[in-house]
This record gives C-alpha cells, sequence and structure tokens, in this order.
C-alpha cells in the first residue's frame, strides 16, 4: 500500500475487535441492561463492525455485569457474519463456551508471575497447563471454537512492576505448544509505549508468526493509538478497542480506559486501511452509549471534531 | 539507541518546545495575567524546560491576550541557557522581535493558499516574500535572532481541505531559499495521521535535511501523540507542546488541543529518549495552569496515573 520504509508492513485491511461489552462494562459498579447490550451489538454490526467479545463465563456471583453472557451470545451469533467471542478464565468457563458454541474463546495468561498468583491464585506456567486442558476439552466435544490466549501484562505490571521480555516470548510458545490457536499481547495497565510495542511484537512473531495477530492496548497514560500504531506497523491486523474509550484498570481510578473504538476507525480510515466501519454511525452509537452509562466518564476524541474536510471530499487523481 | 527498524532513527535527546504561552493561550477569550505567565515561565524552566514561544508581536488590539509579550520576552531572557522565542506575522512584528532581541522568531505560513488569504490576506508567495525582507531587515541590524518559518495547515485545512505534499515542499525550499534558518511543519488543524506524518517528512527532509527539526502537531482527533511518534521515528528531534494541552483550533469549537506537554514527555522518557524533564513538576505546574484557567477545559492523560511503577524503579541490569 505504501514504499514509505515506517509504513511498509501496514495492512491493507484491519480489524477492530470491539471489547466494550467484555472488558469495558465489567470494572463498573452498574449492570447494564441485556436489552441495551442487544441494541449495542446490534448498532455496531450496522456500523460495519464484524468481531466483537460479548461476555465473559465466569460465576455471577463474582461478575453480575456479565451474567447474561449466554443470552448475549446467543444473539451475536444471529447476525451473519459477526465473529463473537467471549473470554473465559479457565477450563470451567471453556466447557460453556463450548456447550454456547462460542465462535472464539479467550483466556487470559498474565505474564506478571505476581500478578497471576493475586488474581488467579496460578502461576503462568499453571495457566499454560489449563489451557492444555482446555485445547483437550475442545477437541474431545468435537468442537471448533477458536482458542485465543491473551498475554496480559505483556508489558509491564502495576503490582510486579518490569516484566520481562523473554519471559512473555517464553509463555507465548508455551501456550502454543500447549494448543492455543493464536494469541495476543495485551497492555492491560497502560504502561506500554510505541518503542516497547515494537521491540516485544517482533520477537512474539519470531516464535508465533501470523498466530500473533492482535494486540490490545490501554489508554491509561494517553498512548494508546500510537501503541496501536506501531503494531499495525508490524503488519497486525486485528486490535481491540472499546466503544468511547471505556474500562480500563481498576488499579488506576479516574484513569481513562481502553482505546476508544471511533479514534481507532478514524486513524484506520485516515491512513486508508480498509475497515469497513461506518465512523459516523460509531459516533452516534457512543452517544446511545453515553445514555446507557448515564454518569460514567467516556474517553476518546475524534468524535467531537468529526472527520476532517478531506476525507469527506471526494478522492480525485493524483 | 536501538537496533529496531521502526526506531532505528529515534532521537537520543529531544527538545519540547512549550508553546502554550503562545498558541495555547492566544484562543482563550481570557487574559492570563503577566504574573501567572512568568511564573509559568519560571515552573516550566524548573521543570527542566529550555524552549518556550512566550508570545506574539502582533497588535495588542487583536490579541490582548498576548499584549505584554515585551516584558514576558524580558523575563525570558533572563534565565540561563532558555530560548526565549516569539511568533511574528510579518516584518513589522519582527522588527519588534529583532529590537526586544528574542533568541528565535517563527513566522508562520500556511501552505493552504485559501486559509493564507482568508487569515492574512497574502498568498503563500506573499509571505515567502516577506520572508526574504525579514532576513534582509535582521541582517542590515546586525542581529542575529533565529529565523524559523513554521509551515501550517502542512498536513489539510479547513477551509480549502486537502493540501498537497508538493506545495509544501516547494513552498519550504521557497523559504530556505528567502533566508530561512529552519522550518518547521505544523498540523495546525488536526488532520494528519502517522502515514502522511511518515511520507511529508521524508519529503521535506530531502530539501530541508536538519533545517528540518520541528514538528507541531494538534490533538484535535486524537492523534498527536502517534504523530508525535511518527516525527521522532524519522529523527526530528524537536516537537511542540502545550501544558494540558490547551490550544488547538477556532474552527473545531470543543475539540481537545494542541498534544499535551506532559504526554509527551512521558511518551519520550518511557522511550529511553532524553530530554531533562522532570515529569512530576511538569504534572504539578499543570495543576497551577487549571487554576489559572479556572472553568477551561484541559486536555491529557498521563497526568492521571502517574509514572509506571517500572518508571520509578532503579534500572536493574539485564
Amino acid at each position: 500500500m505504501t514504499t514509505d520504509s515506517l509504513f511498509r508492513r501496514l495492512p491493507r485491511r484491519a480489524v477492530i475487535r470491539e471489547v466494550g461489552l467484555r472488558d469495558g462494562l465489567q470494572i463498573l459498579q452498574r449492570v447494564v441492561p441485556t436489552a441495551a447490550k442487544l441494541e449495542w451489538i446490534r448498532n455496531a454490526y450496522a456500523a460495519g463492525q464484524r468481531e466483537m467479545e460479548v461476555g465473559s463465563f465466569v460465576p455471577a456471583r463474582l461478575m453480575p455485569q456479565l451474567a447474561d453472557t449466554a443470552e448475549v451470545l446467543a444473539y451475536a451469533k444471529t447476525l451473519p457474519g459477526l465473529l463473537a467471542s467471549v473470554l473465559v478464565p479457565n477450563l470451567k468457563g471453556a466447557e460453556r463456551a463450548i456447550a454456547e458454541e462460542a465462535h472464539a474463546m479467550l483466556v487470559p495468561l498474565s505474564a506478571s508471575h505476581a500478578h497471576s498468583l493475586a488474581n488467579l491464585r496460578k502461576t503462568p506456567d499453571d495457566v499454560v497447563a489449563e489451557i492444555g486442558r482446555i485445547r483437550a476439552a475442545r477437541d474431545a466435544a468435537g468442537s471448533r471454537v477458536l482458542l485465543e490466549v491473551g498475554i496480559s501484562t505483556a508489558f509491564g505490571c502495576t503490582i510486579q512492576g518490569r516484566v520481562e521480555e523473554s519471559e512473555v516470548v517464553r509463555l507465548v510458545q508455551a501456550v502454543l505448544d500447549a494448543g492455543a490457536d493464536r494469541v495476543s499481547l495485551a497492555d492491560t495497565v497502560g504502561y506500554a509505549d510505541p518503542l516497547m510495542v515494537s521491540r516485544l511484537v517482533e520477537k512474539v512473531l519470531r516464535v508465533a508468526g501470523d498466530r500473533l495477530d492482535t494486540a490490545h492496548f490501554h489508554d491509561t497514560r494517553g498512548m494508546g493509538i500510537a501503541n496501536s500504531c506501531a503494531a499495525l506497523q508490524l503488519g497486525i491486523r486485528r486490535l481491540d478497542a472499546c466503544l468511547g474509550g471505556i474500562g480500563g484498570c481498576p488499579h488506576a481510578p479516574g484513569a481513562s480506559g481502553n482505546v476508544a473504538t471511533e479514534d481507532l476507525a478514524y486513524l484506520l480510515a485516515s491512513m486508508g486501511v480498509e475497515t469497513g466501519l461506518d465512523f459516523d454511525a460509531l459516533v452516534a452509537l457512543r452517544g446511545k452509549l453515553a445514555q446507557w452509562l448515564d454518569g460514567e466518564t467516556l474517553y476518546g476524541s475524534a468524535w467531537r471534531a468529526g472527520l476532517p474536510k478531506t476525507m469527506r471530499q471526494p478522492e480525485v487523481a493524483a
């Protein structure tokens, strides 16, 4: 698409996976009604979104915000061509994802030993073993649910601090060996910068190849779009985002959340990367989200100013 | 500093030029008292900032916010090692900058023909001719004020829309021929994306070499940090920013302003680019700015979450 050396690996097409329904809603105090979630999915689909993480199979008492995941997933599956994924923390959750026939299930694995112990009371290698059991259960069920492992705290951790690149690479290799279909890298706490992204993605690509195809950035310190851009520069074709930049990290109260879907859609459109997304429709949906989440802070910038005049003019021959 | 191919031209050191006192304050309705401006400069200097655009020599009736520029400049010049620049729209302003012995004067030249006519009632080539007269006046005065030309609307224009890269390159060559010491590229209206930055900077570097050393990005659509990062990836060593992300474009009401100084300082520190800046001191100064501008919206993200744990830990041997 371009001969420019910095952007020679920029993909022609990219996917923004909407994770607002899971990563965005799970840290809110309120429970968003199922009807609003279905309307969100319907509108996001109409705006061109074709991949969504619609919930999580965790015990409802732990996460009442996502207790309706089975119902939301069932609805998402009625929309032709929509890839509906769910997060599953363990084998038990994976068994539900298999039974409910999600299109994909995402198992988080924290590269930070300290974070993994604090959150799951398991070491990262315990989680690798669980991924092996999940893969076996899926295959035994004759299921074709895609198994993605999301390496969280891949760029550092609020508990442990530094996370070594070599440890991330080791864990990527381990989860692929254990049977993951693909892996993603997540900056759960907003510690990444574009140079770190570039370095780690290069190293992980060497072991995972195109089985690394997704990156997940938070915008805690305003680096989310720049980090997404660095991943795109290395050929990453799928990026997670939350409409209105909701979500984020419970350890950084008041800090902005995930990269905003609409800002990322704007970046990709401006750079000529096809997404199939309708920016104005996303901004209109953001307005609805603001009503559903009345009182919550939404983030993102592009919605205020709208598309530039240059993107509303018809292309002229060069 | 790195062997990574995308960041091989990342500079070891970079400068954030604070332009909040000019670009930030000029669009506000209020007039910030001179005493507050001096306190801003004193604190920014203490936080490590060594280049500041402190005002503009324009008629006070047109821009009362900057009517005290001579006094502010005189104060800035008392701080050892601080490079104090002023904006001058024409020869008359330049004569004042020469008389007041600013360290540098920045002449804006809009690459958009329509914008140039609407704002200055001059074509871009009229402005090139004025730059020649400014250079002659400076030399005739035996002055050593650095003459920088800022190519504004370099990535598009709210009036004209598209601005051709070839026209920007032509104008850069013309202002260098007319005697400019250096040039900067400005995305005054927030239309740029990192790919556009990469393409245009590459082309301008071919004609200007290291006389192109500054980029100026607005964050109107959330792309400011990513665009700054793209410029850094091409070896640009000086970036404009406004504390608290103030400023911006009068044509995009409510939209966020310039790149926030503190976010850019965080980006550079995280990537290991030396700036001499104290992030926490900048955040403290941002708090003062919020008081001086009580009621105005400030932007930026990094101040909320603060530095990550990894940047507060002592470096360990690899």
